[in-house]
């Protein structure tokens, strides 16, 4: 698809959102023309709460001014609305509904225990750093001898959900004590070869810009 | 598809989990035919602690002995692993991305607000209810003039989401005054032509049976 084409594509977003993240490298790695709208998150647009009335968050995309919300959804509705561009999830049903399943994981558990890392005073506490350990080994179980997630199609629609946390590795092990090198290599190098990528280097941050980004919050709320 | 025909699916549930209610109504509407093992939530057969490892939750669907684990997930699996079935999701992709995404709403907010209200203690808290009052007009909102939030295609994807959702309405406004008839009469009505429908009737509770629960559970529990 050549870049000068108009697909009706805008994208609602905070570049520091690891879910808009996720929206931004699944249109690059479709080669999806489409404007990009960096939201203030501070001062959200007319645009953003009038079409996600309901949350009021990035990311948001808007097809053709029809509204798709929820990064996951966003992903799928790409490959069903774009069959022509390079499919996210696989083909095979059971390998999609184990896509969708790990993709879940993600958000519950890597989203869900990384937030509440993040609210943690003073020294790690113990069972939450156990606990993300726990959850970095299950997926590095899940990844197994592959290269990526979604085997052989390549990087897909679970690498492109987790990738953006990876880069919160460093932190995890900074201000938390979780080594992700020494817990779980085999992801560490799965998220090395991600960076390789341009799709994915070009719309994560650095490990370091979001470990400064975490240590400014955290003074910020006066955790530290 | 005759009822006899072993298309080797196995349904462990609890009658009790509206998660597995919508599995079960999903299977009676495409009319797959399948193995229903109802385990005992106190003792958890070693074939689901085996077979969902990393939640030991119902509903889990086996198919052929894989794993297939998520009430949501399993409904889209169901529609891509049997396409010659009646179909639960529309096929417009982005009508497909609005019917995930208030599937998605009514986890995260009617289950979500719904399982608050259950914990509290004493006279009803007015911001739960204010919300789960929000909540439910909202939905009705979206199903407008609807017979079925499936629209064109009757009865589907989010009707399944929500309706075993629907038997606690008669709850909400017995403990907390959350008068669903007078908030969102349009909803109350679309429950009630859900129960009409055998696929529902057979596989939720009824509205009595679920309040005589929540009731005892508040007792066991010591909230009243």
């Amino acid at each position: 698809m050549a870049a000068e084409k108009n697909v009706g594509l805008v994208l609602l977003n905070s570049s520091l959102s690891p879910f808009g993240q996720r929206c931004s490298i699944a249109l690059a790695e479709k080669g999806l023309p489409h404007e990009y709208v960096e939201e203030d998150l501070a001062a959200k647009s007319d645009l953003l709460l009038r079409s996600n009335p309901i949350y009021k968050q990035v990311p948001v995309l808007l097809h053709d001014g029809r509204t798709i919300i929820e990064s996951l959804i966003i992903l799928q509705y790409l490959d069903e609305a774009f069959p022509d561009t390079r499919p996210l999830l696989p083909t095979d049903p059971y390998e999609r509904a184990q896509a969708r399943f790990w993709a879940d994981y993600v958000d519950k558990k890597v989203y869900g225990c990384g937030s509440r890392l993040y609210m943690i005073k003073g020294e790690p506490q113990v069972p939450a750093n156990i606990e993300m350990a726990g959850i970095l080994k299950t997926l590095e179980g899940e990844l197994g001898e592959k290269e990526f997630f979604g085997g052989e199609h390549g990087f897909g629609f679970l690498d492109i959900a987790l990738v953006p946390f990876s880069t919160w590795f460093e932190s995890f092990d900074k201000f938390w004590g979780v080594g992700v090198a020494e817990v779980a290599p085999k992801l560490a190098a799965w998220a090395a070869r991600c960076m390789e990528r341009e799709s994915v280097s070009k719309n994560v941050f650095s490990p370091e810009k979001v470990s400064d980004f975490i240590g400014e919050m955290r003074k910020d709320l006066g955790i530290e």
